[in-house]
């Protein structure tokens, strides 16, 4: 468990193995702690980074607004504090978006990037989603009614039913956790902090080998979002998780993992002759 | 404009033009106002009638909790006042399980059956998806809150976003209308009505011709769904539009109004020989 | 049956019914013969016009090389020659390469257009597999090579084997028409005069309402295909058949029988208000 | 370079590198040479191992007619031959079909599965594609022909065309080769090899963690056949390679191989706590 300052914030990161170093990049309401089930797997040959953005986990709550650019930057002080040069990135979702910027704005800094479910910019259709979950957030004792507005359309419809104890117990933990107001406040920022979001134009600037995992029932960033990501980065492949919704890592964390370390972790340029 | 009386409760209906008869089921907030574009379309050579079920637009606000089944007597009982014994139903999402059940039930009634957006059962995942708008109208004033729960979701993203115009005006709209305590408790019964709904394992008594039509985006009853519609309901045909969410007849009217009038008014069998 | 003269070529058509004219035009291997099973439900309510293309069915053989363009001067004649100054076409495979290339030069002409497992030009990939088929045509009785290369991959492999009966009566057919040095001569010289077909610079010319049917085991002109068509040409809409091969209405005869009718005689403008 | 006797038959076999070892299965038209792309990558960390079936690259011509099964004990042979009693099997295409049937045969010597795409089964629609190939490959001097028959049909029409300079070398290279009738007879042979291959009912049995690749351009072996081996093998995992056919070794080579090795050399059990 380590920290640094970032702007007189703390940020909380966790570094495990020994590696080519990979830094995960959290969903939106995700911890370090999120990614407990990774990590054997994930240090076996890397050098595992976690951290928590503003807002995230075990780092600062705000009082100021802020934007994902922000996020880029405690992004780029880590760099700092763990004194690497370069280092691939994988993002989910919102740490996609993060990982998106800075792969623009810090290209030599990224050696591989990885992009699970995540899109290139918020719609006005997804930014209308993310304020009916705000929305759900405003009143009082507001957990269960949070959690359904936000929770199940994160899963595909299968999984939900095929582990439905899972989701019940899951339910149980963050129904009180939503209630929190103190939580619930760093949720809304953190979807303000992506509402303006739009690097679409910008994508053709990443040099970064990518791969871009589409999940074909994923209802919050679709598969159209991924075939732009795929369509405008110039080094970047496609692959589809039939299936399976947004919260990809957790319906098939073995696939995920496969996708993830199968790229970080080959290092040679392969190509027709 | 007509009405009956089921069980002490008035329904309203209308009906237009001369012909095959061809009765269309609303989803679950919608009106026979919903159709006004499609009626000079619908009643050009089908006597086409529009009906509410309880607690829909004209029809009676209830009292007392009901089922889909009841909806089922609903439409029954206006097979007798209308005086025909035989005519084809499109439902679209709501009004296609209503007439999945009145086609199990009184297959002898049924013509033919067009189910858009429609799925076979209310899944938990649909479940607690309904669960989520009820809690969204649980509150004073929750018109905002749940425009934006229930609404973005039922079209596609690109929809959304190429007609946001149209969509500002149907928020315009439906945000007092969402106010309005008596409305909500009719939209809050209605989903509660559906969310038994299983009719998986009866699918295959269907013996109506029966077209589907699925949409690749939509998020609510996905494409699954209508492949397990296709699959057990041994007359059937199924159709995807593409790019469009659950709200199909909006997105793309004409072509929803080609493959029903298509489907319906195709009096001939046409086999390989 | 009649015929008319085209550059002193014999052209036969048929004509049955009466109401707004509705041309169809044959795949590559087809004639009017081929329509039998769709004649009566075409002619129901539309005055159904078959025609053979240049080195088609009962229409002349050609001695001289010709192209595509020359079969849509046999369309404008046939216009002349019926009286007519508007009609739907729909064309199938070839067929709707024609039609397309009638609709940009004659838009005035066409009525609705229904293009059904169409590309808007012939690729080099779908070019080598004409030049394989007509390889396979090329030594004494070639018969049952013709048939092995040129038609399993016409249709879905699901269909190919739940009617297995159906295409080994087929090929019974088949083999011994391939056999015939003329026929194949025939199918060789139509194959060539699709071979430099590429009007997609022109698609946005067409003004006609189009719908594109798109089947998604289509492996001669897949989906990628009609796409392009759904994105180029302005007024045009798009649906999937799913489970669908390239003889699509064989395939399918009701359901593609519905499409046609349903999208040709709807006269409404639908719009969204 | 090494070789081994299979009753009286040659088998030759390459060996690259250290670690977990990895046979690769080649499909109908491969040899040994096929990955040379390939081997700096697939033996870095894993002891490599490619192998010329019967019939195939530098192993023997057969005289008389045999089946997969076998290949499968070519292979079988292979393990006693290299020592080792646990390997993971990568096989595309025909190779796949000889893995499934060795791992439902000799599940305890498979360590992890690949199948890239391959099928259950020669269904009666593969069966008459593989016919057309064999009719075409009759005639001398067929190597012209039978490129055109077999060849393009492998690759999605996108990349036929984005690399038609490397496709017309292709060609160059696969005239004259097809064009020798020893070479011809063995891949005809190959062809009848697999055409009784039918293990749906058997792929239950399967005890390897297996992934399945997919790729939605393939017109060979179409997704829904890996849907069938994703539905029946009990702990496989699907992914899908959008655009791209039948050969996407060649198309996508760096997404192939980042499929292959992270899944062979994921070892820690990933699940859902």
């Amino acid at each position: 468990m380590s920290e640094f300052n970032f702007k007189n914030n703390i940020i909380h990161y966790e570094v495990y193995g020994e590696g080519k170093p990979l830094i995960i990049l959290n969903g939106i309401m995700m911890t370090t702690k999120s990614w407990e089930i990774f990590k054997t797997a994930f240090s076996k040959n890397n050098k595992l980074i976690l951290v928590d953005f503003l807002d995230q986990g075990a780092s600062c709550r705000m009082t100021e607004s802020y934007t994902q650019k922000d996020q880029v930057e405690v992004l780029r002080e880590l760099y700092n504090e763990l004194g690497i040069d370069k280092a691939s990135l994988c993002g989910i979702s919102y740490g996609g978006e993060v990982a998106i910027q800075f792969a623009i704005k810090y290209g030599d800094l990224v050696d591989k990037l990885v992009l699970s479910n995540t899109a290139g910019r918020t719609s006005p259709w997804l930014r209308d989603i993310g304020n009916a979950w705000n929305a759900a957030g405003e009143n009082e004792n507001c957990g269960q009614q949070y959690y359904l507005t936000a929770i199940p359309v994160i899963y595909s419809p299968k999984f939900y039913e095929d582990r439905l104890d899972w989701m019940k117990n899951r339910e149980k933990i963050l129904v009180p956790y939503f209630n929190d107001k103190t939580v619930m406040a760093t949720i809304k920022r953190l979807v303000i902090s992506a509402e303006n979001y739009n690097e679409v134009n910008n994508l053709e600037k990443i040099t970064a080998k990518t791969l871009v995992i589409s999940c074909d029932e994923d209802y919050l960033t679709p598969m159209k979002e991924q075939n732009i990501l795929k369509s405008k980065i110039p080094n970047s492949q496609l692959v589809i998780i039939p299936e399976v919704g947004h919260a990809s890592m957790y319906e098939k964390p073995e696939l995920w993992a496969t996708l993830v370390l199968g790229f970080v972790n080959l290092d040679c340029n392969i190509k027709l002759i």
